[in-house]
């Protein structure tokens, strides 16, 4: 139900109605709460975090709620409200949200539960229904918490504070959103939104919307599951159009895990390989773990998308420098030598004591002396890196005096200041970073850091999201086309081929025989052959004895089809490709919420061990193909390995047809090539499975 | 240097002086210091956390440092010194040193730099002969702090207190030894001891002497190499016999990491793969990252190693659950479905809106209900696991007032005190446990953990120690035999096989003759044969055309020797052999400081690519071959693929017969066995190459 109602608002186009609704509610002018207790709480959090605008209360009976004096509905409200915190029984909020939509308020935030979440699919609709063109944040939320207006439509606690610029955080999850708040970690928090059931307003409207607010400076999500492709790969196009990163943390890795967001949401946990994929497709980072999450938002407030894969780091300690090393290399980011007029001026303030390499361990002679780690700093921000990392742990300040450590702080913010490089303070362990000291550091524009393998996770996911940017021109949503309906046939194995050279598959000479003809068929198309049993009902063909191979004179191919007599009554007999450099697997599968998805693997019978595959969404262009080829373990097999290489470019062709025929075949189902043989020159489809949905008229 | 030094250390045996001593220096009654600011410091910290000993200062001119009285001389002192802090330049370092020994102390840590780490070996070598039966730490270290005792052998600030038992960590970096003792996670840290430059005494050392105190609960090692295999193997194994956790933390991983760690001690990198092995071997457990680190000590310290890999969690949200059904499937741990009783019982606390499985999402129904949380909690933790996880981040203390938070932990620490199951509370963000929660859980037996993907791997890190504690009776340190010197030379193929066969190892049946035998020999062989140049000198036959498979006939046999006549005069015929399974590669290197390294691993060319491979130390038993074999990612073709399956019983034969062979040769450099056909029935090694020193008398 979520899924078409979210597609209803976005048919309703960008300049449409329920868009600008959605803006009312993301910056209201004025809130009206109903309820009791949780509308009064709500009420307290907006004065708390000091919402500027008007407070409205509606209640039938009650006089007043926190000061606010009630009225009695929501006709008797003085104006159509931008926002409605709404927290009255289930029935009653359909009541109310239909209210509100009548009086042209622009969006509720609908507190209860009790809705298709736990099996209520007719009382959702009547809520959709009643809230027309209004944006609608739930139900089964706990509410939108606006730090940049001071907005709190929400009845509870939360631990932060008014900011003027900062990231906004969309989750699917709204304990995980109440614990982002009490972060204690610097993060400049501008929205939070828990989407409860998604009902109407779903991932893609807010993200849209939340590009129009040039005060948020980055997006992050956490998602169980994706309903709304199309929308969600629209609003991540254009917030990699319009710069503004969007970090991803997607929960249901795990088989487990995708049960446990099952058992917890309405929604179809998606497949966790095809939601990858959509994230890869659009520049939208992903994380693995919650402090990356934060780290990473926080890193992309202050610096956004980095331009490169590049780093410096500068340590007091080789023990640090070392875990830097290990961490950028598990995330492919590159430590350059420094250049050589910055490595001679650090030797010339550091001595003979120190060497000077990158990760740079600067020891402690200049500890404590302020203009020397200025002057080191200074040099090392002009190494020129892509980020530079200065890694430093403040000490307890309960428990320390805080001489040096401050010092070296201060000559760093000195140097940044001097030299304008994107830099970050990392502490060792998240708490090596006190929140002021974090606060100080983002004022001055450096990213405050906490926990060395989350800082380097995020600026590998920045530098992931610049390379994204950098690649928006070419950048595409993928198709969603509806899916066929029908009952499923396989084409034959002949016909599969036919149809795929037809889109410019090389596929094996050959012929489909009665058995007496076999013979003569191979000594047509030239020995060795390959005889297969033909039938559409043989999907494993070689499993039931019905494939054998190299046979080299018309006795052989005699015997072969003698055997396979109880298989089937005619016989594929095709001419026999060696010399295959590699075999790959390439299969197109149908997915109703991500459209074709196209995975290119290693072929033979280790690919089911290792799992080499790479799954792309349609439609694809060829360097994206080459680019998923590049991914595979097997990839210096086909680039050039022990004196062989693959035809990559017939690799690259041969893969794009088959795209191409899954994208014209409105009923295609699901297609296999395997293997898809890579010749020295060409690429060969040994063996084509095509599942189709029959026509109306077949 | 230091590998001498400690061997001699070991020598001592377990009564040793230099044991004692080093007993005596980690728990003095009394402590020297010598020299000026640093020494004085060390003064401050002692008084600070109450050290109760006697506190004693020598210094040529001065009459008393931070008001103790000095002596003039080490003769001056009242008694021998358990332990000295030695912070005087390094030359004179050496002759205070002397002094000591002499007088009979303890022990002493040497925090002056310039040593071996600057090229000075000389001087260190001094220092080692100065020390003669005194423990020593460093040079080139920060110090020892004992905050079971109050010692701080430490010329600065730190952020630890005294503690009545808790966790050891020793390091080989300084600056993180510092770090961790301003962790803000009630760590409850005893001893810390940053190494240096581990002139004399080393890891090994410190950890057999930690193994004695009884209030020490684990131990953690931060190392960058492996200096002392044996030494440390003996420790490792000494800590499992008595059940005492050792978690790991090496840097190095990387070739960077690898790189930064030699820029900054004087030890040699160890090969990463190799120390892993031994951590393995041993049931240390290694960790990824520093916060890890902290929190699997935090863990070890509550609850030691869990007996298993089952645990359960509870949350009131299902995006954390989620999560953490994520994080187990990657560590490898489980999460069972509650007994029928406990769900039944869950169920009937929790309503008809919950859906009581495992990961638990209770949701709020019950928030802020400590009766009834207690009961939920109370089943909960009667589902049996071996640990039982309650996620609940703590709200901002400064912000928020709190209550259902707080009652969640009461209920939960009332729960656990009528259960008495291994339980932790676990906040999604470190911070989202605050320190005087943290001491409140621990004090009651229950891990306060911060992180859930921590956690979730300290649990692992817990369950992997618990199963090395249970084979303990069957470990045994790796053998590290002296390295043979002399000239290398590599047998030719056919005396390789022979040497193998001996010890049992199935090879294909063959000859060597001249050519114009080998059509003969090949013919009473029985065809198809493999005929093969055969030379010593012949590293890799096939890249030169020396290898011709699959002949069938005397005339083929003739035709491929006289291809081959350029490469060598005799040639190994031998009967080709078919229908391999898997192939697999068998390789034994002798490493001077790990021994002989065995490593297992997929064969084929696809080896290269995906890097399926285990390495284990030898000697090794029959089991942990075959372990290592099941841990391949190509072992289901061995135990069983598509009807097929390879004779594992004739792998794991095979591959201990090659195992046995290299631990009888000393004069092995190295040896590959390369494929190793693993058959239906059988195992045949189908190329040998065995790489010897040459003894003296060749």
């Amino acid at each position: 139900m979520s899924v078409e109602s979210i597609s209803d608002s976005a048919g309703t186009g960008p300049g449409g109605a329920r868009r600008e609704n959605l803006r009312r509610l993301l910056a209201p002018r004025h809130i009206a709460v109903y309820g009791g207790r949780a509308a009064a709480e709500a009420v307290r959090q907006c004065r708390d975090i000091g919402f500027a605008g008007r407070l409205w209360a509606v209640h039938p009976r009650r006089d007043s709620i926190e000061g606010v004096p009630c009225v009695r509905s929501t006709a008797e409200l003085p104006e159509a409200p931008d926002a409605a915190f709404v927290a009255v029984p289930k029935e009653a909020t359909v009541d109310v949200v239909a209210e509100l939509s009548a009086r042209g308020a622009g969006g509720v935030v609908c507190h209860a539960s009790g809705f298709a979440e736990h099996g209520a699919a007719e009382l959702q609709q009547s809520l959709v229904d009643a809230a027309g063109e209004m944006a609608l944040v739930g139900p089964n939320c706990i509410g939108v918490l606006n730090y940049l207006d001071g907005a709190a439509l929400w009845p509870d606690q939360h631990g932060g504070r008014r900011v003027e610029r900062g990231v906004a955080v969309i989750t699917q999850s709204g304990n995980i959103g109440q614990n982002l708040t009490m972060q204690r970690r610097s993060l400049p928090l501008a929205q939070l939104v828990t989407l409860g059931n998604g009902a109407v307003t779903g991932v893609a409207d807010l993200v849209e919307a939340m590009l129009d607010d040039p005060r948020i400076t980055a997006i992050g999500l956490h998602l169980e599951g994706i309903d709304d492709v199309p929308g969600l790969s629209r609003a991540a196009l254009l917030a990699l159009r319009r710069r503004v990163p969007v970090v991803v943390l997607k929960s249901g890795t795990s088989e487990l895990g995708a049960r446990a967001n099952l058992s917890h949401t309405s929604s179809l946990a998606g497949s966790d390989v095809l939601c990858d994929a959509l994230f890869r497709r659009l520049g939208m980072a992903r994380v693995d773990h919650l402090g990356t999450f934060v780290e990473t938002l926080k890193f992309l407030h202050v610096h956004g998308a980095v331009a490169g894969w590049r780093i410096s780091s500068a340590s007091c300690s080789g023990g640090e420098a070392a875990l830097v090393a290990d961490l950028a290399e598990r995330d492919g980011l590159e430590l350059p030598e420094f250049p050589e007029d910055t490595g001679r001026r650090l030797r010339a303030l550091l001595g003979d004591r120190v060497s000077v390499t990158n990760p740079l361990d600067y020891h402690t002679y200049i500890w404590g002396d302020r203009d020397a780690q200025t002057a080191c700093f200074t040099e090392f921000l002009r190494a020129g890196s892509d980020c530079h990392l200065l890694l430093v742990d403040l000490p307890r300040e309960d428990r320390c005096t805080d001489g040096p450590w401050t010092t070296t702080v201060d000559a760093f913010l000195a140097a940044h200041s001097a030299v304008g490089a994107p830099g970050c303070v990392v502490s060792s362990l998240p708490e090596g970073l006190p929140e002021p000291v974090g606060e100080r550091l983002l004022a001055a524009g450096v990213a405050p850091m906490q926990g060395i393998a989350d800082c380097v996770a995020a600026v590998a996911a920045s530098a992931r999201i610049g390379a994204a940017q950098r690649a928006v021109d070419s950048a595409a949503p993928p198709e969603v086309p509806a899916v066929p309906r029908g009952e499923h046939h396989q084409l034959d194995e002949h016909a599969g081929k036919r149809a795929l050279a037809a889109y410019g598959l090389s596929v094996p000479e050959g012929a489909v025989v009665p058995a007496s003809r076999a013979p003569g068929t191979a000594a047509r198309i030239g020995f060795p052959v390959v005889v297969k049993a033909h039938s559409a009902d043989l999907a494993h063909k070689s499993d039931v004895g019905g494939v054998r191979v190299g046979l080299v004179d018309e006795r052989q191919v005699r015997d072969a089809v003698a055997g396979m007599s109880g298989l089937s009554e005619r016989f594929l007999v095709e001419r026999m490709v060696d010399g295959a450099v590699a075999e790959l697997i390439v299969g197109v599968r149908r997915d109703p919420r991500f459209g074709l998805a196209l995975t290119i693997g290693a072929g033979g019978v280790l690919v089911e061990l290792v799992r080499d595959a790479v799954t792309l969404l349609l439609p694809v262009q060829r360097a994206q193909i080459r680019a998923a080829l590049a991914e595979l373990r097997i990839w210096p097999l086909l680039a050039g390995f022990r004196g062989r290489s693959a035809d990559v470019d017939a690799v690259v062709a041969a893969i794009a047809a088959i795209a191409d025929y899954a994208r014209d075949h409105d009923r295609l189902v699901e297609l296999d090539v395997n293997p898809l043989l890579a010749l020295p020159r060409g690429a060969v489809a040994a063996d084509v499975l095509v599942r189709e949905t029959r026509s109306a008229d077949e």
